[in-house]
């Protein structure tokens, strides 16, 4: 079964789109990584809210990513204009289209 | 920019994997109605709670695939086995890999 990750995040006020694009841009190197998908969303109604959605081959493959150099760097400018913490929810991938 | 949703339900006891099944084979017919991703996944900590996250071309597809007979079946037969409602999130995908 593949494992899928669903996380949230709330930027400083106008810093959103600064992290969506660090996000999207750091997603080429994820295939040979293990990734299936991943898709960077930001809300309709709630501002500086960004969703990401990714399906990975294994928890151990999305793990492993984390501690590639690149992935530290991305995710350490990220943070910095984060308010509060990524609140993440791990699932089992179930099926469906697209995968 | 296109049209994502995240959805979440949970099921009464034990009904979680007969709504998978409704919905992971209704999702064969979904590309032709505009939908780019469809994912079905179970929750590691949670029993009877399942998401869904999909991307469409367009929010007017998306709301479109809904009024299919074949839609509604499903989702009246699923509804009948779930507790409370779905839970919803509209979102704009803003980029990342597998789309």
């Amino acid at each position: 079964m593949m494992y899928g990750y669903i996380g949230s995040m709330k930027t400083k006020p106008g810093r959103r789109d600064e992290v969506v694009s660090l996000l999207v841009n750091g997603s080429d190197d994820l295939r040979s990584a293990g990734c299936r998908l991943y898709v960077v969303s930001v809300s309709d109604t709630e501002a500086d809210l960004i969703s990401v959605s990714e399906v990975w081959d294994s928890k151990e493959r999305h793990d492993a990513s984390r501690q590639l150099p690149e992935a530290k760097a991305a995710m350490a400018q990220a943070r910095s204009m984060l308010i509060g913490d990524v609140t993440r929810q791990e699932v089992t991938v179930a099926g469906g289209l697209g995968l």
